[in-house]
C-alpha cells in the first residue's frame, strides 16, 4: 500500500476524473432561456468550476473495477456532485452556517441571493435524482432504481439531512466521540460511502464485493472528515478556499474539538488504513483508492 | 358531464383518498429515535394533516384506471404529496414569500425554526423520489425509472422551481397573459400533470392514452391555479386555512390581477371544460375526473 501523499498517479487521476465531471455537468446543466435562467446560473455557479470532486472520482474509479463504459461512470459521478453542491448551498445559508465563502468564491447566496440559493439548491437534488432515473444512464433499468433508492437513503433524512440537523441541534453541546462519529457518518460519510458503492451498483457487481467496496467507502468517509476537520482547525481560507475555524466558532463538536488535532490525525490515519484493508481481495486494480485513502488524510487542502 | 358543484360522489372519493394518502405518509415517515428526530418531526407536521390531497388523489384516480392496485398508487400518491409539502415549506420561508399560515396552522419554520424547514422540506423532496424507486412501488423497474424521471422533470429547474423563479424575478412586474400562463404551467401545472400522468405510467398504459391522460392534467392545472387565485383575491383566511390577499399585496401577477375576477373565472372554467374533452374516449370510467375537473373551478376554499 502506498502511502506517500504525494502520489503522481493519482494526483494525475483525480485531474482527468474532475475534467470529465466538469463536462458533464456542464452537458447536463443548459443554460435555460426565459425568465428561469438565473436560476440555471445559480445551479451552474455552485457545481461547475470547483471542488475536489471525490465524490465523482470514487464513482468513476470503483466504476472502472467493475468494467463500467465511463459514459454511465460519468453521469452518476455528475450526479453526485450535484447532490453534494445542493447540500453545500443549503449548509451556507444564513438560517444555517451562514457562510460567505465556498470554494475560494462567494457562496451562492452571496453572488445571487437566498431565495435563488434555496431554489438553486432545491434544483440541483431534483436534477441529481433525475439524471439517475434517465435511460443513458444504464441499459438496465433495475440498476437505476438502485442508484436513485441508493442515493436516497444517503442524503435524506436518515443519511446526510438527518447528519446536518443532529449538527444544528447539538450546537455549543459537549459530544462524546461515539456520538460525533454517528454524526459524521450521517453527514458526510453516507455519502461518501454510496459514491463508491455506485460504481459496483453501475457493474452489477456480486453481492459480497459491493459490500467490500462499502465498507471501504464508509471507513474512508470517517477518515475524510476528521481530517476536514483537522485543515478547518489548522489551515488558512487561502489554501482551503473555505473559511476556516469555523468549527470552533461556531462550537461545533469534531473529532478535533474533543480530542484534540494530534490524536485526531492517528484516529483519521488509522481509518484510511482500515478502509484499504478491504481492498485486498481486488489486487492492483484497486491501487488508486488504495492511494486515495492514504491521500485523503495526508491532504493539505 | 356532471358539472354540479357539489358532487357527493366525488367528495366521498376525495375523502376515501385523502385518508388512503394520510395512512400511507404514515407509513413512509416512521418518526427516527436518534437526535435527527426533529428533523422527522418537521416532515411529518408539514405533511400530514392537511391539504385536499388533489394531486394524490388524480394519481389514485388515474391508476384506477388503468386497473393498478391500489398498494403501489398510495405510495405514488404520498411521494408526489411529500413532493408538493416540500415546495410549500420552501415557498413559505422569509427569503422566499415569508408566509406565516399554513392549512390552517403555523408554517413550518414558525412551528419550527428556519434551518429546520429547509432541511425538512430537502429531506421530503429526497424522500418523494426514494420512495419511487423502491421495489414495493411497481414490480417494473421500468415503470419505477420513468415515474422518477418524470417527477424531476416535472419540479426541477424546467418545472415547479423554474417557475417559483419567475414569480420571484418577476414580482412587482407588469406581466402579459402569454407569460402568466407559462408561468403557472410551470410553477403548478406541470406537477398536477405529473400526478394524472403517474397513473398511466403506473398502468403501461399505451402512448396515446398517457397523452390523453397528460393533456387532462394540464389543462385541469391551469384551471385549477386560476381558480386559487380568484380565491386568494376573494377568500379569506379563515376559509382557506392560508393567508388571503397575499397575491395583491406582494404585487404577483396573476389571470385575476390582469384580467379580473370575472374572465378569470370565465377562463378557469373554459380551460375545466377542455379538460374534460381529452376524457371522452374513457367513457363512465373517467366520470371522477370529469367531476373533480368541474369541482376544481367551483370550489370555495
Amino acid at each position: 500500500m502506498n502511502l506517500a501523499p504525494e502520489n503522481t498517479t493519482l494526483r494525475a487521476a483525480l485531474d482527468d476524473a474532475a475534467s470529465i465531471i466538469e463536462s458533464e455537468l456542464d452537458a447536463l446543466l443548459p443554460l435555460a432561456e426565459g425568465e428561469e435562467r438565473r436560476l440555471v446560473e445559480a445551479m451552474r455557479y455552485s457545481v461547475l468550476g470547483g471542488g475536489k470532486r471525490m465524490r465523482g472520482f470514487l464513482v468513476i474509479e470503483t466504476a472502472r473495477m467493475f468494467s463500467v463504459n465511463i459514459t454511465c461512470a460519468a453521469r452518476v459521478a455528475a450526479s453526485v456532485e450535484m447532490l453534494h453542491a445542493y447540500s453545500l448551498v443549503h449548509d451556507d445559508l444564513p438560517a444555517m452556517d451562514n457562510d460567505d465563502l465556498r470554494r475560494g468564491k462567494p457562496s451562492c447566496h452571496k453572488a445571487f441571493d437566498e431565495a435563488t440559493a434555496i431554489l438553486a439548491g432545491d434544483a440541483l437534488q431534483t436534477r441529481a435524482f433525475e439524471v439517475l432515473a434517465e435511460p443513458d444512464t444504464h441499459s438496465d433499468p433495475e440498476a437505476r432504481c438502485e442508484l436513485v433508492a441508493a442515493l436516497g437513503a444517503a442524503s435524506g433524512a436518515r443519511g446526510m439531512a438527518g447528519g446536518q440537523m443532529i449538527d444544528m441541534v447539538s450546537e455549543g453541546q459537549t459530544l462524546e466521540p461515539p456520538m460525533i462519529t454517528r454524526l459524521q457518518a450521517l453527514k458526510t460519510g453516507r455519502l461518501i460511502q454510496y459514491s463508491a458503492e455506485a460504481g459496483a451498483i453501475l457493474g452489477r457487481a456480486p453481492g459480497p464485493l459491493r459490500h467490500l467496496i462499502a465498507a471501504y467507502g464508509r471507513d474512508l468517509g470517517a477518515a475524510f472528515q476528521i481530517a476536514d476537520d483537522i485543515l478547518d482547525a489548522e489551515g488558512s481560507e487561502a489554501t482551503l478556499g473555505k473559511t476556516a475555524g469555523k468549527d470552533a466558532a461556531q462550537g461545533k463538536a469534531t473529532m478535533v474539538s474533543v480530542m484534540g488535532v494530534q490524536r485526531a490525525r492517528m484516529h483519521a490515519g488509522h481509518l484510511a488504513q482500515q478502509a484499504a484493508t478491504y481492498l485486498d481481495s481486488f489486487g492492483e486494480k484497486a491501487d488508486l483508492l488504495r492511494a486515495l485513502a492514504a491521500f485523503t488524510v495526508a491532504r493539505r487542502s
